[in-house]
């Protein structure tokens, strides 16, 4: 099942995407449903009575706008650590997004305006959403945990990301972080999302491309050595880091500029597509 | 003016200290009343028919349960730069916290049950609440944005924070961000809270102590600098930094166990206190 927010005649909306339509199912959100418990799947078996509209002319919205918290694993791929000249951490290299950040699929990334910007950089990546929350989660038991998974372009604003020790500034830009556009739930995919393809293009020219067998960390042992130290809640949202290919670490450097056109695409979850745009000035 | 959140039979409440005494306002939060658009003053100068609490017997919670974000800000004092080895950077080193890290004064701060972890570290710290938000505020507008200051112990789990290269982790577990007692309004404080005397202190042993006036960038400046890329908004809380002296930077190091007392004094806005506790075990 594949679930959908977007906005209708000024009112955001959650649908599950059936074909080329959507079916409307109400206002309330995915993480009002995961926070209160509510199960996906038979929530959208309600006939809402809101009707289909065509998923073609949709604007649509972030999966979820608000999540608890975001939390991105970096250096979650070897090739990727080796490109960023890190040495391979023996434990998920952790850092935060906030919901300011967030983008929905279509809607413009933005470049700031920022004179020593010239760095914003792509990194295509697969979102964890969690259903149900916890502390001290086993592995064994992380998968059921799972809500469903996304997509995400980690847009990264490089000379913020290095000016200090921490990258978390770089990492937190308005309008850079990219997510959708939908929430596929586990049913549809392999589990924890073993043997998919993640392929990022920059204007049509494949710059990312590697299978999620990959990753150093995979999605139950995130959640489970995330929930050693942390309390995570329904909503919460794990972005499972981004493989080799980053324009930064490139020779010449890659830098996205207005007008260029970034996609991800996860094999099986879907195709997240953004356009560059300078951020406005005064 | 010094708001106070508690617990009152089972409900979370905000009140008011007067003296001794805890006049109760209702049940709306900070959060809420500051994403409303509420003046603090004129809210709480209306009666709310509640009556008054004697201080003495209140459970605190934290002044914000659920901030919109919780920004840190590390290396923010250049002789804690140095005993951490790091050079002091020309820009704010920022890290983020989730809010359930929080805990309230007089609330048990935790030490993990992991078996890697000694290293519970206490970082006093001033806390800046933001009453309105925004993108690109000058520096010169930067203080008409705080609705107020509290304390804040930035407990750190030093193993975690340094697995990787993002302190993330050691900076999140359950139980170690300690905030509180009282939200102070500005118009109690010197403008900007220069020249208050920061003092950390455990089991009543002097381990931390500074003049704000240290600080490498001040409040107006953190406020200006974070939203050339962050939106900012009501409810945000600023954790602004600490001192040298942390327990992990001394020889041999001073690592904090069940039973010890830790203070944080700072000068007219107030002294959070918390014991130390052992996570409890399966």
């Amino acid at each position: 099942m594949r679930f959908v927010s977007f906005q209708h005649d000024g009112h955001a909306m959650l649908g599950v995407r059936e074909g080329d339509e959507v079916r409307v199912l109400g206002e309330e959100t995915l993480e009002s449903l995961l926070a209160r418990g509510v199960d996906l799947h038979a929530y959208a078996k309600l006939e809402s009575g809101l009707g289909k509209v065509s998923a073609a002319g949709l604007t649509l919205l972030p999966p979820l706008r608000h999540p608890p918290k975001i939390i991105c694993v970096g250096l979650n791929f070897a090739d990727h650590t080796s490109e960023s000249k890190y040495q391979q951490p023996d434990y998920p290299t952790l850092f935060f997004r906030v919901d300011t950040s967030l983008i929905a699929h279509d809607e413009p990334m933005i470049r700031p305006r920022v004179t020593d910007c010239e760095g914003l950089d792509f990194e295509g990546e697969i979102a964890v959403v969690l259903g149900k929350g916890g502390r001290h989660i086993s592995k064994e038991q992380a998968l059921s945990h799972v809500a469903g998974y996304s997509v995400f372009n980690d847009g990264s604003v490089r000379e913020y990301q290095f000016k200090t020790p921490q990258w978390t500034m770089g990492k937190n830009f308005d309008g850079t972080g990219a997510f959708g556009p939908d929430l596929v739930t586990p049913d549809e995919l392999p589990p924890g999302i073993k043997g998919l393809r993640l392929e990022t293009r920059l204007n049509g020219e494949v710059v990312q491309s590697a299978s999620t067998d990959e990753m150093v960390f995979d999605v139950a042992s995130l959640i489970s050595i995330i929930s050693v130290g942390i309390t995570l809640e329904p909503g919460d949202v794990i972005v499972s880091g981004t493989p080799a290919g980053i324009g930064w670490a490139r020779n010449p450097k890659l830098l996205m500029k207005a007008g260029d056109v970034c996609e991800v695409t996860v094999e099986k979850i879907g195709t997240l597509r953004n356009v560059i745009a300078d951020e406005l000035g005064e």
